[in-house]
């Protein structure tokens, strides 16, 4: 799944396949595992291969609060620890038994520069992580709670029955019962 | 300053340094004018060379949000109008007379044709963007109003006193009295 991803954008020769192969191991991540530890220094960009995670802050008080969904076929890292060595500001659980692709930082530094069209592949990946994040801004601003539920069931369709009402309700920033009094419209 | 901007991740040679300024011609932008048009396909990527700009939605109610800012030194633009060619749910308004870089949608595919390496610039600028939104809804959910005011001061040293403070209320996501009372501590 990871070559067809990556061929959505760009093409790669056998080769190159190889190569990109032998940098990115994977691994099995067992339901409820914890890959990225808030707090600590992530230096891995996962590929989920199969399975799904959902990445979650502590704050202060003890608040957990739902920051995003990975399904498979996401890259997924906290890209502010990856890129700049600072500690994690999530954790990073699998939601049930996953298997997931390990690109570390020198690897991916490594890759970007053996094979120079892997820039423009990582181009368009991150060019659409912010569009998400944009839209996710605005969307907070401009959707009522019902139409932003819809879009996560739009954006999700396999996640809603792996995750708890309480998390979806974190993630779209109301308390679970308000969810649930929006879901029975 | 455009040169010296992508000078920070690339280096160009004379001849790429003229082909780049040649697709992407300058224009002055008085005051008050908006060079994107909430509800319009917007298909230009800007380079803000001088002066400053405001980003803000109008929801159904004609409730205003303050979206983001865009300092000089700034690449701006709804990014997923230019990307995906669709309705742009932002305005983006001049909060001085400013002088902006414009890079069409077709000139910046263009360019990145004909100078691959311009692919890395543009895959570590759009890395940054993805983290500084990954980072604001962080921030929104584990720090209080006082200490992201304080960040917005100093990510935006310059900016503070162009800007109303109902613009910067607006910003942070709450009332401007909020906001003026978290100042007066």
């Amino acid at each position: 799944m990871i070559l067809k991803n990556i061929g959505k954008h760009i093409s790669l020769n056998p080769s190159e396949k190889s190569q990109l192969l032998s940098l990115l191991p994977s691994i099995s991540v067992p339901k409820k595992e914890i890959i990225i530890d808030q707090g600590r220094i992530c230096d891995t960009l996962f590929f989920v291969e199969s399975g799904s995670f959902r990445a979650y802050n502590l704050n202060k008080d003890g608040k957990e609060s739902t920051i995003m969904f990975a399904p498979k076929d996401w890259w997924v890292t906290d890209m502010n620890s990856f890129l700049n060595k600072v500690p994690s500001l999530l954790s990073l659980e699998a939601l049930e038994n996953s298997m997931v692709y390990t690109l570390s930082r020198s690897n991916f530094d490594d890759l970007l520069n053996k094979i120079p069209k892997l820039e423009r592949f990582f181009r368009i990946l991150f060019q659409k992580a912010y569009i998400r994040e944009q839209l996710r801004v605005l969307d907070n601003i401009s959707l009522t709670t019902e139409e932003r539920y819809l879009n996560f069931i739009r954006k999700y369709p396999d996640l809603a029955e792996k995750v708890t009402q309480k998390q979806i309700a974190s993630y779209l920033g109301v308390t679970p019962e308000f969810l649930s009094s929006v879901k029975k419209k």
